[in-house]
């Protein structure tokens, strides 16, 4: 019998359309003799695994209990050690809020090598896929990426800091806290910030809502926008190609 | 004669590994009827065009002259009325201070449609690939990239900020202004803190460099490191595999 080789990959499946893959990504799909993927993992992507592949779902949304990792990071340590090369197949990309650090961090524990192929954030391609530049010349230098579902529960700090700077801002799994952070924002007298939501993007089911810090959540409750959500605020948002009918309604109303 | 249907598709082909690259990138490249394409991208890319593909290399580096982007612009219009099918290739993700978002805005003046399709940013996917994790349960919270190189050539106000923040801090383009940040970070009480240098990430002559705000000056003039490399900046840094070295030298030095 061939002995096993050990091996943890983790694998950015992207934002949710399959063809937002890396070609790496697919090829490291191909060589595993295991999968463990997520609830934002693209199914299809599931089927260009090998004959024989164990594939096996540890899907989890933002409210876990704490044991669902610790459950997930054993896994990766038994399949590596009885079956060989595990991917771990994540939605957008391991390292960015995904808890990668943590699933390297274990399975280094027990001497498995790991390997990490990137994949797309939902924060810069779904951005992108709307045509919203994250940063633009003489508009913004930076863009901040932010979780807005905190280990304690609260706002991070970190948002306070962003509401007062000059950087695009990006939260992801935020949408449940958008009124606190609407008013964050307001706070720091930014209520004309333009403002995009962006739902099940790359997707068929993609939705779409912009405006302002102001008008976002009138906006956003006459739409049936809901989560998995990203928010983004900056003067950028102002970019896209369809924020144009927003100024032109705001200018409307003000001559009402 | 097929009639011209103009369009012009931006795409990003990550940070230097043609494997980098999703696969809606290359359908964009096989559906090419011209590519123009930049400097840091991989021309193994270019061999995916359809015969009859019109290449066009518009590569330019940090210092370049404002004329420069003044004629790709208009390049992308006259090839997309000319030739149809544009498909601007450019390295890393297309805005993220790829001046994606101009070309965009230029193009649309003539009624030309655009689309992106986003890619890898080198500041999310050489921190990856070198498992470093930009975010991390109890340790940061968000991460927030920023341009080393600000229209105006100095040292962006946001880096300020960033300075005395929690964010992972990934600077592009700054490693020119090293020095300056080094000296940012030291007056905000940070010389300890972890930093790593990434240079040609993803590529065959990739070279990093780890140590912390204090040390890292005399690490990267030990080291043959150079242009173009990424700075990391944050505790996330230590979480590199290879940092535990780094630990082990700064305690044998505290003994000596």
């Amino acid at each position: 019998m061939k002995k096993i080789q050990p091996l943890v990959t983790l694998v950015g499946a992207g934002p949710g359309d399959p063809e937002l893959i890396t070609l790496k990504g697919i090829k490291a799909i191909q060589a595993a003799d295991v999968l463990l993927y997520d609830a934002l993992v693209n199914e299809e992507l599931l089927d260009l695994a090998k004959a024989g592949c164990t594939k096996v779902y540890v899907g989890k949304r933002a409210e876990q209990l704490s044991t669902a990792q610790d459950q997930i990071n054993q896994l990766l340590v038994d399949y590596a050690l009885t079956h060989g090369h595990v991917v771990r197949l994540k939605g957008g990309d391991p390292f960015v809020f995904g808890r990668g650090g943590e699933e390297i961090d274990f399975v280094r524990q027990y001497g498995i090598p790991t390997a990490v192929v990137p994949g797309l954030s939902s924060s810069t391609s779904l951005t992108g896929l709307q045509q919203i530049p994250l940063t633009y010349r003489g508009i913004s230098e930076s863009f901040w990426v932010i979780t807005g579902a905190t280990r304690e529960g609260v706002l991070s700090e970190d948002l306070k800091t962003a509401a007062n700077s000059n950087a695009t801002v990006v939260v992801l799994m935020g949408f449940a806290k958008l009124k606190q952070i609407i008013a964050l924002y307001q706070e720091q007298g930014k209520g004309a910030l333009p403002i995009a939501l962006i739902q099940n993007g790359s997707l068929p089911n993609e939705q779409l809502v912009l405006g302002h810090v102001d008008d976002i959540l009138d906006r956003a409750a006459a739409s049936a926008i809901g989560v998995p959500a990203i928010i983004v605020l900056g003067e950028v948002v102002a970019k896209h190609q369809a924020f144009e009918q927003i100024k032109n309604e705001i200018q409307q109303l003000a001559y009402a």
